[in-house]
């Protein structure tokens, strides 16, 4: 198999994009990174999206993505995998661009949910739970959240202040991201007083219901080299599975196909978490951010949210997190965010994360979650200088 | 790349399953594969499907089939390309297995569209058209067919009765196929008094909303050879797009994406029309077999419904269709209808169709169709005799 690189990379604005239909977003980040490459077309698009079905009565947006890009007639198909769609497209990018069957791909993570009421929102979110046995019985997403931050309060006396570090550093590094939705800071005491949504969950705990759409392209890193540029290498891509209800699981607590896709992505890679210089948490939830670092080795298991004291997860801490603002701050368009995940490693890697760009920025971590972890997509990706 | 080879095949009947749940129904077609294939388990699953999210609440696909079928941690993912979901499935399992990252891989097409009302189920079954251009106009899928099927007849001044051999032949052939929804037969007369649905499309034109599931094993040639059974090689697999709305196209009644899917297909086995033995068509429709035949280069435009005269899309004719009753009388699950049909010529390539057998079934072609024709996946497979 041929070693793949990112040489194009296009996002839109986080945001509640009501002049804005969910083809338009697509080919306008699409566009973007076909722009950002220097080539015009590619052979092959794979769309990352979750919920158009349930809240814009469109299926079917491979074709519907490529024909409003200028790209009519490539192939193109959608790959959902709940809120891990945009990590499992990028998965299905690098697998075809490695076989050597498409030289050039493209992967869009598209997703529009703010035009329809909150409450159908929460319902197709659901969607990505169990719906016999979890959905079914009125466990929303957030719900679901609650029960697994409870659980780990309790398991591991942990307070809810605990939490503060990783909502506070998410909002601070989206001050600087124009792609950002909430770019204002938020501070512990914000934190504590915010308004409660599922206990323990509040409203700083959550990450956005929101619209957005991000693009990368994909070529052999032999073609990479002759374009020019600055390339960004695929080190490791993989993806693993686990049951879609909590319950089904030995231990809850612990994400097995966080810790299973990372500990394959580092065998790829030939490296481990301390060669990570940055780590794209899937912070949907602050719960979910403290057990992603627990599963890829950054924490020992009830020790994750030690990470957030002293500015480790801070940029220029042992391992920054959420260095464009995360799901939290920049915002979860749930099908896009894996695929603004692999964006924003590249400007760090490229050097081009302009204010929030890190001293050290050699290799790249993100993980894109979907559901409970129950799917889990991990990239690793290379710089330019590195090595 | 590896040449790739289907090396088990599972499917259950298509009908109303009203005591099974979608997990249920793709768990056993994806059992039955592997007990078929000799093996316990695979490295990655995809799962083609469309409905799951608008007609069950359940997203989220990959990990629920894999976990149900005993393959709990395994990379899995959902592919969407509306009713052509399942071919494209199939083109991503073969381009994971050639590119040497996957060694063993398992696809299923799985579709329950029976467990909610009528209506329900036409609005859902809208989203593969425009959603902004078509459906919300009011236009449901019979329609946009009734649309090409009164412009084919205008055009090249065609009787509706030229459709009926097309009918005949799927009810014929699905008579003897124990997996398949009508096993009954169908005459002429019968087609000529069913009852209209959009004119001129009528009931016997049209192929039935139902409950269904497929799936097949694939791994690399060589390890297919070492293994035993009868394993059929993928001599080509491809995926073509076209505008989702019929309205943006040059010529509505000719399928450019099928035409390109094909000619690309055939580039890849270096084969014609001429070497195919049979072919799987699409024919959600009648009209849509037509187009199809005539975008595979089977027939010159506008004569397509000519191969139905003297028996020639019939066992023993030129160019066999159906040859287990097709989506019109074996069923059309929507997302697992693309399976079915690598399942049946896998079966006839093998020599294993039962009444159904060709005499010469060397090379046998698919075509798996997304809404009118935007989304048309190709797959040519090579029996075990050929060449």
């Amino acid at each position: 198999m041929r070693s793949v690189s990112v040489i194009g990379i296009g996002q839109v604005e986080v945001g509640e994009h009501w002049d804005k239909s969910l083809r338009q977003l697509g080919a306008q980040a699409l566009r973007s990174a076909l722009q950002d490459a220097g080539i015009d077309a590619v052979e092959a698009l794979y769309v990352g999206n979750m919920l158009s079905g349930e809240l814009g009565a469109q299926e079917h947006l491979g074709p519907l993505i490529a024909e409003h890009a200028g790209l009519r007639g490539v192939e193109a198909y959608r790959i959902e995998a709940a809120c891990g769609s945009g990590g499992a497209a990028i998965r299905a990018g690098v697998v075809a661009v490695a076989s050597g069957i498409v030289d050039l791909a493209a992967v869009v993570g598209v997703e529009k949910m703010t035009d329809r009421p909150t409450p159908e929102v929460t319902a197709a979110l659901a969607n990505a739970s169990d719906a016999d046995y979890e959905a079914g019985l009125g466990l929303s997403f957030v719900a679901l959240n609650a029960l697994l931050m409870r659980r780990y309060m309790h398991e591991f006396r942990v307070g809810h202040d605990a939490f503060a570090p990783f909502v506070v550093n998410a909002h601070k590094n989206a001050l600087s991201n124009p792609h950002a939705m909430f770019r204002f800071p938020v501070s512990a005491a914000d934190f504590a007083q915010a308004k409660m949504i599922a206990d323990p969950v509040n409203l700083l705990d959550s990450s956005p219901v929101c619209d957005g759409a991000a693009a990368v392209v994909l070529c052999p890193s032999e073609l990479a080299a002759e374009l020019g540029g600055t390339p960004v290498r695929v080190l490791a891509t993989s993806i693993a599975t686990d049951t879609l209800a909590l319950h089904d699981r030995v231990d809850p607590l612990r994400f097995q196909a966080a810790a299973d896709s990372a500990a394959r992505a580092y065998r790829q890679a030939g490296l481990g978490p301390r060669n990570i210089d940055l780590f794209e948490a899937h912070d949907a939830f602050s719960i979910t951010s403290v057990l992603s670092l627990e599963a890829c080795g950054f924490a020992e298991r009830g020790h994750g949210t030690e990470l957030g004291l002293d500015g480790n997860i801070e940029r220029g801490g042992q391992i920054p997190i959420s260095t464009m603002g995360g799901l939290k701050a920049r915002g979860h368009p749930v099908g896009a965010t894996g695929v603004y995940q692999i964006v924003e490693v590249t400007q760090q890697l490229r050097g081009s994360a302009g204010a929030n760009q890190l001293a050290r920025a050699r290799v790249g971590m993100a993980q894109s979650v979907g559901g409970s972890a129950a799917t889990v997509a991990t990239t690793i990706l290379e710089g330019p200088v590195a090595r």
